[in-house]
């Protein structure tokens, strides 16, 4: 841990360090990881969450996988990095950046053919801090973009957990606070808790707490009085995927968030990396939105909070419209108001 | 119980019936009760709950505990009823409507006086019957205006638990609801969870359940997204004080749904007994919030879901500005718009 940032995949050449999420809040624990097993094992019990630290965490696995590999030759090495690199892909079937970073690091592994595979090894440690370093980038360049929103003094609200631990550091929708912090600045927080799964309560309030970051933390029925009464002066959260029109799907709850600053007049600001931005979905109508089980809600604190045999509806994303959204915020610059023309720039070469 | 008609306090002439409300919703147990004392521990221990049902209770407590009082002369007989009356009065000070009821079987005993005291005891069994009654008709004059708002095959959103369960029968917010399935009409409800204390998932979903109302749960942050999908045509709560405005306190997260009826041009209905009308309240501003402990965001499942020592805002209620309410719905008529003109004539003679 490096005083307000705090990483949750970290790689010092020896050891990887992956902070145990399921242990959250309560307990603050990194694991020291010096084997594959233990990453595979990390990244099927949901130790590392949230995509861009899933595949960092792959990445630096794969490093960990071949630093026993035979260097006589690269066929026999790639043989066995082929087979960790599957290995690793069986953790987490459906996680899209896992195979994202396997896949890079199988092409630079691939393009390294004819440099003596010792050196390959390092190309690839090299590489696996390349993708760690370049979401990195992606973070800050949102958080400092974010931050010219943003004045010293103010309080802002999000929803959910778009934070420092999902990414390789700052996270998105909190990427500014954390800049803020680094420069002195006081940006304070309220934290809806974010039912069902509270990621707000066990993971917003616990990060920004870390960093030393002014954060309160209310439930999602709070958010309208926080705002009539004066207490935030914007909202910022993360989001799952932008359409092409400036819809954006996120998690349950922030359409509503939406609605109460438009009828506060408050701000409210989307952070979206490129990798979140689909041109190819038209509209948030074409988003197909998971219901999920209902023992969420009904049991999710390890007892039973309602009737047995409740009928529940149970969406884990809504869709907020463009209209609502003063501004996305991409590591590019900041999209407003006419979504349509400005999101497909933001690909020109 | 009575089929669809579920009575949180029911006395048969021999026994009390309460339902102990501490125990829902994974229990249905009701305390049979035939001595003052246990009155007064279900006063005290919170198993019956809402302001009108412990009333109610307090004054069956009290028919309760004179049974056995000296009937040979009034003085001696009301010096035992008083002692009765005193200690129940130390079952929960701060309720009102305790003292309320008690107050009003005081006057009834005292006006009693030179009738046989054998006579005296039926005449305040009829009185704790006759307060029963009279939140009844309440209840139900408060479900006969509302119904005329609402059609055949509608669906209303309500938060928090304006129920049967918190009054002698029918409730407030819900009784449309229950004579709507009296009289063969098809009202369906989804119920708010109502964070932090879950009276919606609790009580709401359970005693709709019970009447074998179609109900559907769901967390205070899906409101938005079932109003956007057009599940829902009306919204319906309760309130805790209306002012002299029609600016209404009520449970947090109110007015959260006020904003998102009005967003969705949904009517947003507010079910009061001319008992919550605080005339002399000038507006919403001059209501007092109580902000409750942190533990009950923070560790209100048994079990810890947010960092030890987060900062936690905690109000218990918010109020709707008057404008966000389309009719305030009271025993004596329906109230719409011109609140401060409309609220002082309910009193009139």
């Amino acid at each position: 841990m490096e005083g307000t940032f705090l990483q949750s995949v970290k790689y010092d050449g020896e050891k990887l360090y992956i902070l145990d999420q399921t242990k959250l809040p309560e307990v603050t624990e990194f694991l020291e990881i010096n084997k594959i097993e233990d990453v595979w094992d990390a990244i099927k019990q949901l130790k590392v969450r949230g995509a861009p630290a899933i595949g960092i965490a792959a990445a630096y696995g794969l490093v960990l996988g071949i630093k026993d590999a035979p260097e006589n030759n690269f066929e026999i090495f790639y043989e066995y990095f082929k087979k960790q690199a599957d290995y690793l892909a069986t953790s987490r079937p459906t996680a899209v950046n896992l195979f994202w970073a396997l896949n890079r690091m199988d092409s630079c592994a691939k393009k390294s053919n004819g440099v003596p595979v010792a050196e390959i090894k390092r190309v690839l440690e090299q590489e696996a801090h390349e993708i760690r370093r370049e979401d990195e980038n992606v973070c800050s360049s949102i958080g400092e973009n974010a931050l010219t929103l943003f004045e010293d003094g103010m309080t802002v609200l999000t929803h959910c957990n778009a934070g420092g631990i999902a990414t390789a550091r700052y996270g998105t929708a909190l990427a500014p606070i954390y800049l803020a912090k680094e420069r002195g600045m006081d940006i304070k927080v309220f934290a809806d808790e974010t039912r069902p799964l509270l990621q707000g309560a066990r993971l917003t309030a616990w990060e920004l707490m870390q960093a030393g970051i002014d954060v309160t933390l209310i439930t999602d029925s709070m958010a309208a009085m926080v705002m009539q009464q004066g207490k935030v002066q914007a909202v910022i959260v993360g989001c799952d995927r932008v359409a092409a029109n400036g819809d954006v799907a996120n998690k349950i709850g922030t359409y509503g968030v939406a609605l109460l600053a438009k009828a506060h007049n408050i701000p409210f600001y989307v952070a979206a990396p490129l990798s979140t931005i689909d041109l190819e979905t038209k509209t948030g109508e074409e988003i197909p939105i998971e219901e999920r089980a209902a023992e969420e809600i009904t049991a999710g604190f390890g007892k039973s909070t309602a009737p047995e045999g409740v009928k529940v509806f149970n969406p884990a994303f809504d869709v907020t419209p463009y209209h609502l959204i003063t501004a996305i915020i991409t590591e590019k610059g900041i999209m407003r108001g006419n979504y349509s023309e400005e999101l497909p720039r933001l690909f020109d070469k």
